[in-house]
C-alpha cells in the first residue's frame, strides 16, 4: 500500500488509488451492510439489497475509510460509521426517486419502479432508523450529533429544492444552499466522522471542510453532466433536471447571461419542461455554448476543488493523501 | 392536582383527568414543538405546523408526561422527550398518508392532499431527523437507543403491513406483529422514556409493558371503530381499512368464523375492495354481527387492557395513577 511509486500523481485522474486504498475496509463495510439490512420482513431485505448491494461507486463510505487512514486511525469504528453513511445515502436515494418519480438510476430500474412508492418510502424510513441504531451501537454522542444534524440538513435541503422547482430566476445563492444541504453535507459528515473516530478533535473542522468542498464540486459537475452528451442521443441522456424543473448552476448561469430572446425561450421551455423535444434541447445546448454555462460550472467546481486540496495539503505525504488528491481531480474531470 | 376527591373512578371513562394532569407540561411541549419546527425553509414550517399544531389528542406525548408524574420525576427532560415522541408520530403520519393516499385525517385535509406527496415524504424525513437532534440535545444514549429501535420497528411494521395487503387469509399472528410494531411500540417507548428520564431503570420494563399493552388495545379498538357506524352513512365513515386492503382483527376474525358462502363473499369483496357499495358494506356488517367479530375485537382489546392495568397497579395511589387508569378505560370504551 505504501509503495512510494504509487505516490506519484496519476496521468488521467481516476479512483484507482482510492479503490486500492480502501478495498479491504470496504469489504468489511459491505459485510456490515449485509448484517444490518437483515430483517424478518422479507420485502425490506429484498428492496434494501437491490439498492445497497447493487452498489454504485460507494464514494461516500470510501471517503470515511480513506480519511481515517489519512488521520492514522487504527481501530475499527470507521467500518460501522462508513456503513452508516451508506445507509443514510441509500435512504435519501429511495425517497429522492419517489419525489422525482424516477424509473432508472445508474441504468437499473429504481426501487420505486420495481416495488412501488409505498415500499420505497417505508424502506427508506427503515434504513434511516437503522443508521441511527448503528450509531447507537457505536455509542458516540458526537457521531450521533453529526449525523442527526446532517440528516435534518439533507431533508431541509430537499424540501428547499422542491420549493424552488420551476424557478429559473431563482437567486444563485439558493442553488448553493440546496446543493450544500442535500449533497455536500453528507460528504462533510463522512469525512468528519474519521476525525471523531480517531479522537482527533483538532482535525474535525478541516475534515469537514474537505468533505464539504469536495461535495460541492461533485454536485456542480453532476449538474453540468446532466446537460452534456451527444446531440443524437440528447433526449435520452441529457436534460433530466430540466424535465424535473430543477434550475441548477448551468441553467441559472445560461439564463443570467442570455440575451432577451434566449431568456424568453429558456423561461418558456422550463415552464413546459415535459414537452421538450430534441430540437429544443439542441437550441438549449447552443445557448449554453454562447453563454459558456458549462465551463462556468466547471470553473466554479474547480474553485471548490482548490479549497478541498488545501484542506488535505496540510497532512504529510502518504498514500492516503495521494488517493484523496486523485479523488478530487477525478470528481471534477469525470465524464459520468 | 392532588385533590383526593379527584382520585375516585369516573363514571364515564374520559381523558379529563389525563388532560388536567398534563395540561401545564403539555403547554411546554407545544412550545418546544414550535421551537424545533422552525426552519429557514418556509414549506417545512407551513407543513409541519399544519400537521403538528393542528393537534389531535396528543395521546402519546401525554403518556410520557403522565408516567413521569407517576414515577415522581421532578426534572424537565420529559418535556423534550414528549416532543420527540410527537415528532416521530407526526413523521409516521405524514408517510402513512402518502402510502395510503389518504386525503382526510381527523376530518382535515391531509398534508399530502394540500402540498403533495413529495413535500410530505421530505418533511416527514425532516421531522424524524429533527427528533434525533432533540434526543442528542437531551444527551442520553438510552433514550437514543429506545427511540432508534422504536423507529426502525415502526418502519419494519409498516413494510410488513404493506406486504400483507389484500391477504384476508393472513395468520392472526401477522396482524398482531404489525400492530405491535407500527402502533404499540411507540406507546411503549413513550412510557419507557419516563423511567429513563427519572433514572429508574427498575421501572423501564414495567413502563414499557404498560405502554405496549395500551397501544395494542388502542389499535384493536381503532380497527373495530373502522367497521362501526350508522348504515346510512356507511360509505363515508366506515370501511377505510377494507378499501385499503388492510386485513385487521375484525375482518380476519369474521373471515375465520364465517360459513363458506360468507367466506367467499368476503374474499371477493376484499380482492375488489375499490368497488364497495353501501349494499356490500351492509352485508359485511351482517356477517360481522353473525360472527361477533366486533365484540371479539373488543374482548381482545380488554385482555390487553388488563395487562396494562396490572402494570400500573403496583404503584401507590395518586392522581397520576387514576388518570392513567381512566386513560386505559377510555381507550377501550371510546367511540371515536
Amino acid at each position: 500500500m505504501n509503495d512510494p511509486a504509487l505516490n506519484t500523481p496519476s496521468a488521467a485522474p481516476s479512483l484507482a488509488k482510492l479503490t486500492a486504498l480502501v478495498a479491504d475496509d470496504l469489504a468489511k463495510v459491505n459485510q456490515t451492510i449485509i448484517q444490518y439490512v437483515k430483517s424478518d420482513v422479507a420485502l425490506i431485505e429484498q428492496l434494501a439489497t437491490h439498492l445497497i448491494a447493487a452498489g454504485g461507486k460507494r464514494l461516500r463510505p470510501s471517503l470515511t475509510l480513506a480519511t481515517s487512514q489519512l488521520l492514522g486511525y487504527e481501530g475499527d469504528r470507521h467500518i460501522m460509521l462508513a456503513a452508516c453513511i451508506e445507509f443514510i445515502h441509500s435512504a435519501t436515494l429511495l425517497h429522492d426517486d419517489v419525489v422525482d418519480a424516477s424509473e432508472l438510476r445508474r441504468g437499473e430500474a429504481t426501487a420505486n419502479a420495481l416495488w412501488g412508492n409505498e415500499a420505497s418510502v417505508l424502506v427508506g424510513d427503515f434504513l434511516l432508523s437503522r443508521a441511527f441504531q448503528m450509531m447507537v451501537d457505536d455509542g458516540s454522542i458526537d457521531v450521533l450529533r453529526t449525523l442527526a444534524d446532517a440528516s435534518a440538513t439533507i431533508a431541509a435541503g430537499e424540501v428547499k429544492q422542491l420549493s424552488l422547482k420551476g424557478r429559473i430566476d431563482a437567486p444563485m445563492q439558493d442553488y448553493f444552499d440546496v446543493i450544500q444541504a442535500k449533497t455536500a453535507t453528507l460528504f462533510a459528515a463522512a469525512c468528519e466522522l474519521s476525525a471523531i473516530a480517531a479522537g482527533k478533535n483538532e482535525d474535525r473542522e478541516n475534515m469537514r471542510q474537505f468533505g464539504m468542498s469536495l461535495g460541492m464540486a461533485f454536485q456542480l459537475i453532476d449538474d453540468a453532466l446532466d446537460y452534456s452528451g451527444d446531440a443524437s442521443t440528447l433526449g435520452k441522456t441529457i436534460g433530466d433536471d430540466l424535465r424535473e424543473g430543477k434550475a441548477t448552476y448551468p441553467l441559472l448561469m445560461a439564463y443570467q447571461r442570455a440575451n432577451d430572446d434566449d431568456k424568453k425561450f429558456l423561461q418558456q421551455v422550463f415552464e413546459f419542461s415535459d414537452k421538450n423535444t430534441t430540437d429544443i434541447l439542441i437550441r438549449i445546448q447552443e445557448i449554453f455554448a454562447k453563454t459558456q454555462a458549462i465551463s462556468a460550472t466547471v470553473d466554479c467546481a474547480s474553485g471548490y476543488l482548490s479549497k478541498a486540496k488545501k484542506a488535505v495539503d496540510i497532512y504529510s505525504d502518504c498514500y492516503a493523501k495521494t488517493a484523496l488528491l486523485d479523488t478530487l481531480d477525478f470528481c471534477v474531470s469525470r465524464s459520468a
